[in-house]
């Protein structure tokens, strides 16, 4: 599908291009379909700003403009009906810098976490890097209290969720406001995936906007990089309403954290000014290709899938078929690890990509499954 | 000065380019002269390696290529004759980043660093940020020993030295050498003005190429970001000999640094592959800059003045002409605030510009000494 503005049809090629995601099966005959960037161009609003720098030449050292936080704010209250204040933001290299930066900056040494499973694995790993007990619970839960212990100091929401796709309802999180506010926890809010809502008339609810109480226990984290597909040039921010949070982190940002490049910085402002549009149509293109998956799976009902409400991934359950990451990538496909987001037999598959390519990717995957069932 | 393919000359507007150097006084008819970075275009080999990333449009996540790896070990047998090996590198987002790494990665909670004074103003933070205790040394002192506590355990150079442009010989790196040898001392030698030397005969000597023993102690920091004037691409390199200490090191970034941008990594790339002309011309115009700075001092004997060896920055004794940062600001001009670096009385003032630039804030600076002297 492309609009005559926008196209995401055309393949680019990204073999020697230093990409992370096609660099690794470069030398092989594989379709990379694992982490989670597309293999489509920014919006051209981005391009146009990038093109503009990179003729003027100069790359000093840049410094936040007043119109990226402008438009920031714009775009929450447009895109989330949140309202925000300028000065609530601080602006990050990445998001997972800002899950750790969080940590360190408002926990107690032995403080600990509860983070959902399965997820995106730098959460899971949050425990470990940061030498905390950290407990799972499972991310169809809808009540953690019977998951939390008497260390647990802090919830990490992944929402929308990442690998499931699935977004939680105001309800789900006005019972994890309820118990934050019971138990005073901290409410560290991965919202990277905010923007990739699948249906059109659906809007994405900050888990700080729900009520001043939230807001004030919360982190909230986005970016522009999943939305814009610009995860490369390490841009992010943290909303931090309460004033004293906000010192604390940016004392623990001092020296250690990087500035957002000066290329980031103008993409960004771009993506959130301009980025609307090409945002809807990507959007028309992700439900084609989910499409296109979910007729696919018709043919294999042994393949758990529930279609995902967000995202460009699709989180499969292969136990049924007993096909793991190892005979796919024999087949000619990477896929991401389900065990990397803590649970086993399951894997990722991203499709945001043309949708010539998901099915070259998808008929390599009935010949696996079909062998397998051959035996 | 410029050369056919090189242009040094031509103003390029960065007012309104969310410039840090340039935005601070956007609205004052004021010449920023002050934070370190060049008002120069990068090389052109860096703007047509971006040119290309931009054209094709992807930004997704980036992966160290095998190229930049590569065109950074033969950067350092070229330049400084010194030999590498590939698996000694970290990339970085930044040197500061790396400095912070380096002493909560090899440091005891307890222990404390020894850093000259003046310096760069990140280094002398080092302490406080870190909650160590730390020591200063006199930057022209060629023994450190009478400064050291039984509490030190690491030096930490700025080699060449910024805010002086002075460069240690090869006899000063031995004493430093030989006494972290003694008293078994981390090195971490920040070297990104490494390439800077004024010179072109003259050779940059990395600390941790002096001997084998030097190299097991050092933690080096590199980076393209002064060299080629991209410093806000975010680009920097770690020079690790030691396997234990880049375990400890890496073990330290996880999760909490991010990587290096996409557009940083083909920036470095390009820079390093075939920058090595423009930078040639470069330092003629740095020099040719620092001859007009030396013959506008003559008619100004009260200030204090030796030529840097290296970098694009002066370092000026004002103490006798009494004349502080705010005056030379009201008079159109703003320079680095010495005390920043640890020593009242002085400012710093970047000479990497267009002569024409330099002249206009000399000639504004003119006016200013000629008011005092006036009184
Ligand atoms: C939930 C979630 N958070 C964070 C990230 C990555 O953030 P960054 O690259 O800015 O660190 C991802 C990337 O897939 C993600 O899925
Ligand atoms: C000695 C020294 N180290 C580090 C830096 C900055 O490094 P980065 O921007 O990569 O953190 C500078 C910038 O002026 C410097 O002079």
């Amino acid at each position: 599908m492309s609009t005559p503005e926008f196209d995401f049809v055309t393949p680019i090629e990204r073999r020697g291009t230093a990409s992370l995601k096609w660099q690794r099966y470069e030398e092989q005959d594989i379709l990379p379909m694992w982490v989670a960037d597309m293999d489509f161009a920014a919006p051209p609003a981005v391009q146009k700003a990038l093109r503009q720098a990179v003729e003027r030449g100069v790359f000093g050292y840049g410094e936040i403009p007043s119109g990226l936080i402008d438009t920031f704010v714009a775009w929450c209250a447009e895109q989330y009906h949140w309202a925000i204040e300028a000065e609530w933001l601080v602006w990050l290299p990445g998001v997972v810098p800002g899950l750790h930066l969080a940590i360190e900056a408002e926990l107690a040494p032995e403080a600990g976490l509860a983070v959902p499973q399965p997820v995106y694995p730098p959460i899971r790993q949050l425990g470990r890097l940061r030498a905390r007990p950290l407990v799972s619970v499972p991310s169809e839960a809808t009540d953690w209290t019977p998951y939390l212990t008497d260390a647990t100091q802090a919830l990490v929401l992944c929402h929308p969720h990442n690998p499931s796709g699935q977004v939680a309802t105001r309800a789900d999180l006005e019972q994890l406001a309820q118990l934050a506010l019971e138990r005073d926890l901290l409410v560290i809010s991965d919202e990277i995936w905010a923007d990739l809502l699948l249906d059109p008339q659906q809007r994405h609810l900050p888990f700080a906007a729900l009520n001043p109480d939230a807001a004030a226990r919360s982190i909230t984290l986005m970016a522009p990089s999943k939305t814009f597909n610009i995860a490369g040039l390490s841009c992010a921010v943290a909303i931090i309403p309460d004033p004293e949070r906000r010192v604390r982190f940016r004392r623990q940002m001092r020296g250690m954290m990087p500035d957002m490049n000066y290329l980031g910085l103008l993409a960004a402002q771009a993506a959130w000014q301009e980025g609307a549009a090409w945002l809807a149509a990507l959007k028309q293109q992700l439900n084609a290709n989910l499409d296109q998956l979910e007729h696919w799976l018709q043919d294999y009902p042994e393949i758990g899938f529930t279609r995902p409400q967000a995202t460009f991934v699709a989180w499969l359950d292969l136990r049924q078929l007993g096909l793991n990451e190892q005979d796919f990538l024999e087949g000619g496909v990477a896929l991401s690890l389900g065990e990397a987001f803590g649970t086993d037999g399951y894997l990722r598959l991203n499709f945001g990509c043309p949708s010539a390519q998901l099915d070259a990717a998808l008929q390599r995957m009935a010949r696996v499954i079909q062998t397998r069932r051959g035996r």
